[in-house]
């Protein structure tokens, strides 16, 4: 089936105010859940619903937190989310970041005691209407193993960087900072098939190409694969987002950040408090002309376009590309959820007294 | 050979004097050719020296640049380096970012105007003594390919950050964003070695095990490898650190950055000035007090320490451990260097009226 993306924005907002989330909030986690399914990234759309909603039902989320800035300078501030759906302190966050960059040229901020916050590009494209350029990274379930290490001691922590242009549509990055996601094994294992060497390793260790691996011990690796092949540069990358997620927000850090999933337990000794976010916002003309930036980043764009391809058939992608096509996609055609998926929002729907899809 | 890194920053203080520069940036440029050596990164260090030494003599280097702030926010700074030496422009626009960050709790500097600036961690960790985090990178010789082109675009673009701890020493991360270094394509070229796939394509875009390829139209893949094993998001990591190298300073970008050598041309129609860097400094007690984050970050560090190596003659690393190894073994064993680095230095020497290791 496939339904209107405001169709979705209304139901989820509905659901999320069903359990006691205030309007605002309710729209923002609807609001960000929809954005991914627009973007063809539904591993972090309305498959997600279901998992807040058993977040929620396991007393971790709490419906009506008192976000707080706790700490600040002119260009820096840390939220703490006081236990709220991870869309609720990174909207918060952002918004701040961005009146700080109108203020001082830039504005960083941190946020602590979150939850899973969805995609990370919805924050950095925030930031584009505002003549700026804008950044957002989270630590996440730890599932990656560091270089050299069977231990699962960290997320696979994205990474969103967006940059406007001026004819050209603006450049948004939004990665894992792991060869591939992890909703990606989940589909290769229900289909019965095997993976490609280089994004999982076993127990031991050693490469491996079943994607259930991660229930038998074995762990993601970070982008590079293996050592011979920059494993560390992905290490190095993957641990510095989960330093600017944690430690300047005073959230968990690596191995002791809370599972975004009801049925895995919160680790012990946690040194920190709930999931960490970090957002970033840069007034362009706080270091040149706006409109000559603007100009400077068409021209990057166009160059980067017209770069030759390897293959006849394959194309040169601007980061954006692929997600902008699937939204000017999915707005028209509406946007098609898979059996498992519309059977939770019915339950879901059920338990809260309304319906969904009629 | 083996030299005291103190006789080879005289050595290389006095070439640069001898060339022109003032004794301040002489020993800016020397500091840090000798910290990459001293940190193990000998492709980085000494040999550098013909290679700046030729660039000056090409006329592409000048030695005694007006640097200066071109346009400045309270958190922002735009420096252009006049066509100075890299380290002229990147050692001032990080005092500057450091300056800001004292001021406004984070300060972000773009430098245009460039050249080759040696290792992005000199810079970053040029903050950890301010009770900061420190961030630099760079752009650097096109000779990167995105995913599914053969058009070498983009530089190996480092990215270095550092961030204190309490009693453990400091994390400091510093690596060029594909899979290997370009100076390990070379020393496997030399030995008549094939390197492992995964590195370089072919002119066709076709994976290659030729280290020579590079001169056949080949190119540098980023770190990933390929598309199946993330190459995109590789590419996507490169191509920010351009854009905030270039962008926000109106430098080069991409395939428009000059050759840090000087027997390659300069590309024509270059749309900016120069090569660009990027500096950010960040209070840590501009989030938390100073205290908490460094005793969070040693416990960050521990915790990765006490990760479970995969085979037990491995170890898993916390980014800069080996270049401090490095360094504290080179401080007292001295630097060796190899008989054509040794031989270069002696013919500046004598071009130059003086002499190397008598």
């Amino acid at each position: 089936m496939t339904y209107d993306h405001k169709y979705l924005l209304d139901f989820t907002t509905g659901v999320f105010s069903r359990v006691g989330c205030n309007h605002d909030d309710a729209a923002a986690v609807a609001a960000v859940l929809v954005a991914a399914e627009l973007r063809g990234h539904s591993s972090h759309g309305m498959i997600r619903v279901r998992e807040y909603y058993e977040l929620w039902k396991s007393g971790r989320v709490n419906v009506s937190p008192d976000v707080k800035v706790v700490h600040e300078t002119p260009s820096t501030a840390v939220v703490d989310g006081d236990r709220c759906f991870g869309m609720v302190a990174g909207v918060r966050s952002m918004r701040l970041a961005i009146e700080k960059a109108a203020a001082t040229g830039t504005g960083w901020v941190a946020a602590r005691n979150s939850n899973h916050f969805g995609i990370a590009g919805y924050y950095a494209m925030m930031a584009l209407e505002h003549d700026m350029v804008g950044i957002a990274v989270t630590n996440a379930n730890p599932l990656v193993v560091p270089t050299f290490s069977v231990s699962r001691f960290l997320g696979t922590n994205p990474l969103a960087v967006a940059v406007p242009a001026l004819e050209e549509p603006p450049f948004v990055a939004d990665f894992a900072t792991t060869p591939i996601a992890r909703g990606k094994l989940a589909v290769s294992e229900k289909k019965g098939e095997k993976v490609a060497l280089g994004y999982v390793n076993d127990a031991d260790g050693n490469p491996s190409d079943d994607p259930g691996i991660l229930r038998r011990g074995g762990g993601m690796v970070t982008l590079g694969g293996d050592h011979q092949h920059g494993s560390h540069k992905g290490y190095c990358m993957t641990a510095v987002i989960d330093i600017f997620s944690a430690l300047f927000s005073g959230a968990n850090f690596g191995p002791f950040v809370p599972p975004s999933v009801a049925y895995l337990p919160v680790p012990e000794n946690q040194p920190g408090k709930g999931t960490g976010h970090f957002f970033g916002a840069m007034r362009i003309d706080a270091f040149r002309p706006a409109n000559e930036f603007r100009e400077a980043m068409d021209h990057w764009i166009r160059t980067f376009r017209s770069a030759k391809p390897a293959k006849k058939e394959q194309r040169v992608l601007i980061p954006g590309d692929p997600e902008r096509e699937a939204e000017k996609r999915f707005r028209q055609e509406g946007i098609a959820l898979v059996p498992a998926v519309v059977d939770d929002l019915k339950a879901i729907a059920a338990e809260l007294g309304f319906e969904f899809g009629v």
